[in-house]
């Protein structure tokens, strides 16, 4: 098999922080990964923390749980997730992954047959064409539409599926653009999926992180009309990225997809996945329990602020265009005008310079698939975001023709 | 693609547990699975659980770890596993995993090409053939010589190989056989390997689980010979297998594997694995340093004694043959003669009906590659193994022809 020549968030961000300037006595601020808990104001709450050290030191779960989750554990996510749901999903309708990356890897392997391809979003979130490289799935690319709220290309999805498409990929609220899809807008994409008669692969790891105008509402929503394979975690909304706790879920009341043969796969799949640690998984059902809504308030209250600063400061830099103000998740994508530079050729240029110049790190578009944007993240503190922006402001400033 | 048909120990067991007769009022004793953590003669110390208590409440392991793990993590295991070696293995030699489990699937993923085929022992241990079947490569096993100590048959690697065989599978010390490999004999191993250009594989999940005659040698001794992959956890020695922390390690001194391309190709893979939680990542260098010779002693002891009671145990029941006393590891295989048994068609049907009628669960050697053998997990307290055997013995003479 070919090595994939994809590049890769965690890959480009590596050799942007090799390009720093150590003579550069600026702090460095980076805004290119979706982890905020480098920031002191995103931390989980003294009650999710509590809940593993609890269940660590029971000693009752220092062994294997079953290769598809602890039964407490896929309880409690099934409740939890009915909660927003017209039917009640069941523990046996999940499956606890190693993060939301695991639940995308099966998610791509079980689909994988041959000649098989996934419509995924453009800008989107490029594990999904690294998973497919690797399983031999091929990747067809629709448009979010920037002018309409990242809206999917609908007409485009129609013409690019054919008798192979298995599954259309939906990021909501979106990575990278911050987006948050309406209720009639994700009907559609279902209408659209059940007339081709395809999965849709719901990416909802930044479910309920919504702050602006649109509710978040999850794609199982529309489960009755279409199989929905629902992909979460723990990561964002309980501010515990690194713990690598994570759901794959059949949002499938109808059984369409859940038949004994693919129920069969996906167990045997999950026999050569190694999931995340017993007592992790033992305390997520207090953990989805007791969390207070104090502290969810909290996190959106931030993000709200933030994202707004965010959109603010954008406005000030004249070569750089937010076509929406965020409304969720934790980036928004912005577009670069080159033509208002003198000595910047594009989007990875611009942000190599910017990297060595002013110690800012932004993650150049190209890697979430648009050339001359830039996707900046938001979940930072608001003193370095300003910061950060101010400087990338005056770089700007420094490079334009005027 | 198809779902493999194989058989999983997990699998198996389930459907063994679902046999139990429930009017039976005997207490259900497993010897069925390799996870202490069931007896409590077996639990890890507190200096394991405090150091992950420790890194969980210092709040700054709960972001993203690199993908392919911490960078104090991966020195403390190469740090670790040189002790043993004749060279000094470097950090990025080092790669984390979620168990062993993962380590394998890395393995054979990396490995995968058209054609390729890798050699696995008979009997062995199922996930290889599992990992195998998703990723379309070619299993080949070559037999463990029971009355040579469940040694290689080499001259049998050698008739297998051919131009497509890319590597050969050794599990030291031996699951499911209980043995523990000579040098001498690991040597021919690598001088085998060597001649063909084939990696090793070298799956020491059980290392330094040694009580016999043959002290544990690590097939990465011979790494200067031929390209080893280690793979290795602290499920077994630490006793705690349900925290999935694992590794996947390229002890290849003289840089033969690990060229620019397959490194890349490893990077790239571990960017769509769910790892560990970071916070136990990050408590790993403690747990290598630190933890007491004394708690490694007991354990050791333990099994030795456990390994004995078994051993003895077995020798009382006429149908069961054990070839070796085991030397090693956690379980052993014994041969059942059901000629001599009146109504018992094979492995499969002794356990079930033991299951049903004696309310022990003992793995159907077919699940690891051998028919009419049995396995026999002896990482259990002394009285219940006493009993489990006990319960085993009257079962067969019920069931014999005198």
């Amino acid at each position: 098999m070919q090595t994939p020549t994809n590049i890769t968030i965690k890959g480009i961000l590596g050799i942007l922080m090799s390009c720093l300037d150590e003579k550069n006595k600026k702090r460095v601020i980076s805004l290119g990964m979706g982890d905020p808990t480098a920031y002191s104001c995103f931390t989980t709450t003294d009650l999710v923390q509590d809940s593993v050290v609890q269940t660590l030191e029971s000693h009752k779960f220092n062994g294997y749980s079953p290769t598809i989750g602890l039964p407490q554990t896929r309880k409690a996510i099934s409740e939890y997730l009915s909660k927003d749901l017209p039917y009640k999903l069941t523990p046996d309708d999940v499956y606890i992954t190693a993060g939301c990356t695991q639940a995308i890897e099966v998610a791509i392997s079980i689909l994988a047959k041959p000649n098989a391809n996934i419509l995924v979003p453009k800008p989107g979130f490029p594990i999904y064409e690294l998973c497919a490289a690797f399983r031999n799935v091929e990747i067809r690319h629709f448009n979010l539409i920037p002018e309409k709220g990242w809206e999917v290309d609908l007409d485009e999805v129609n013409a690019l599926v054919d008798q192979n498409t298995v599954a259309i990929v939906i990021i909501n609220p979106g990575n990278p653009c911050g987006n948050v899809y309406t209720y009639q807008h994700l009907k559609k994409i279902a209408e659209t999926a059940k007339k081709h008669k395809i999965l849709v692969i719901a990416d909802e790891v930044y479910g309920h992180l919504a702050f602006g105008e649109n509710p978040f509402v999850p794609m199982g929503v529309f489960g009755s009309m279409v199989p929905i394979l629902t992909l979460g975690s723990l990561s964002k909304r309980w501010i515990v990225p690194g713990w690598r706790l994570g759901w794959f879920v059949t949002t499938d009341p109808n059984g369409i997809f859940k038949n004994a043969k693919n129920i069969e796969r996906l167990k045997k799949y999950f026999d050569i996945c190694g999931g995340p640690a017993t007592f992790i998984q033992a305390a997520v059902p207090r953990i989805l329990e007791d969390t207070k809504e104090v502290f969810f308030t909290r996190t959106l209250s931030i993000l709200k602020n933030t994202s707004e600063i965010c959109f603010r400061k954008i406005q000030e830099i004249p070569c750089l265009t937010c076509p929406q103000k965020p409304q969720g998740a934790m980036a928004v994508m912005v577009k670069l005008n080159v033509s208002l530079l003198k000595d910047i050729s594009d989007d990875i240029d611009f942000c190599f310079k910017l990297a060595k110049e002013e110690s800012v790190i932004l993650l150049p578009g190209l890697t979430v698939g648009l050339k001359n944007w830039i996707r900046v993240t938001f979940a930072a503190d608001p003193s370095s975001l300003e910061e950060a922006l101010d400087r990338v402001k005056s770089f700007c400033q420094k490079h334009s023709h005027q």
